[in-house]
C-alpha cells in the first residue's frame, strides 16, 4: 500500500465525478459550465472561495468555514482537472513532507 | 466503514501531525509559530497561498500549481485546527454532495 | 494647499457620492445594498475584485485590468466608508512615503 | 480642466515616482526589485495586500485597514505601471460612473 493508503477517498471520488462531467451539458451541470468557461474563470472562483473562507475564519464562524472550505476544495479540484493535475500529484507532495519535519523547514521563498 | 473509507489518509495524518505541534516551540516549528500568531495570521497565509495557486494556474504552470496547492492545503489544515474543525467536518460535506447531483444545484448565494 | 493639492478629485468625489447613498433604497442602489449587507460582505467583494485584477494582469489584458481596477477601487472606497475611514487617511500615508524614500525602506513585516 | 480636475495628486505623483524607479538598482530599491521580478510577482503582492486589507476590515481595525489600503494602492500602481496602464485610464472609468448612476446599474457579470 502506498504512503497514501490508496485512499484520500473523498477527494479521489469527487475528482472522478468532476472528470466525468467535463463533457456534460453546461446548461444543466455547474461543473461542465466551469470547464467550458476555462481556467482563468475556474481560478477566479477558487480565489473567491478562498477569500470567503478567510473571512469566515476571521469572523470565528466554524460552521461557515467548513462550508466555504468545502466550496474551496471543490473548485480547487476542478482547477486541478482543468490543468491535468491529479489529486495524487498534490497529496504526494504533502505526504513527502510528513515525517520529515519538512514542513517546519519550509522557507519563505519570496520574502 | 464510513462513506469516506476511513481514508483521506494524507489529510488525516497531516492534520494529526499539525495538531501535535500546537504546543511545540515556535522558534523551531513553523506550524507552532503559525498557531502562536493566531487565526487572522493563519487565514492571511491561507489566502496568500490561494492567490499564488490562482496565478500559477493562469500562467499555465502545472508543476507550480501542484506546489502551491500543497502549500494551500497545508495552511488550510492549520486553519481548521486553529478553529477546532476536523477534516471530516469538511470532507463529509463534500461527500454529501457526491452522487446527489448537489454540486450542480449549487446556487450562487451572493449574486 | 495641502500636500495633496486638495485633489485626488475623483476618489474624493466618488467617496462623497458613496457616502450619500448610505441611506438609499437597497432595492434600487447597489451601493446602499452593499452597506446594508455589512462589512464582511463589502470586504468579500473587495477581495474578489482584487482576485479578478490579479488574473487580468497575469493574462496580460490591459483593458480588463483597468476595468477590474476601477471595480476594486470602488469597492475599496465603500469599505473605507463603512469603516469610517476617509480617502485622506489613506492618501496621507501614501503621500508621507513620497519624497522620503520610505517606499524602498518598506520592510516585509510578516516574513 | 479635465473631469478629474488635473488632480488625484498623490496617485499621480506616486505613479511618477514609481515610473522613475523602473531602471533603479534592485538591490537598493524595492520598487525596482518588483519591476525586475515581473508582472506575476507584482500581481501576487497586490493580491496579498488585498487579503490583508480584507482581514483588517473584518477584524474592525480601522488604523490597520488604512495601512494595508496604502500598501494595496502602492502595489496596484506598480502593477499598472508594469502593464503600461496610467492612473487616468482607471480613474476616468471611475469618473465616468459618477453622476450617471452607473454604479448602481452595475451588473454582476459572472453570477
Amino acid at each position: 500500500m502506498s504512503g497514501r493508503d490508496g485512499a484520500d477517498a473523498v477527494l479521489e471520488r469527487l475528482f472522478a465525478i468532476i472528470e466525468s462531467r467535463r463533457g456534460a451539458d453546461p446548461e444543466t451541470s455547474y461543473t461542465a459550465r466551469l470547464f467550458a468557461r476555462g481556467i482563468p474563470k475556474i481560478a477566479q472562483k477558487t480565489g473567491e472561495e478562498a477569500v470567503e473562507a478567510v473571512i469566515e475564519a476571521v469572523r470565528g464562524d466554524t460552521d461557515r468555514l467548513a462550508e466555504e472550505s468545502a466550496d474551496l476544495l471543490y473548485h480547487l479540484l476542478v482547477l486541478w482537472a482543468a490543468m491535468d493535475l491529479r489529486p495524487a500529484d498534490v497529496l504526494d507532495r504533502l505526504a513527502g513532507r510528513l515525517g520529515t519535519g519538512g514542513l517546519d523547514e519550509k522557507k519563505r521563498r519570496n520574502g
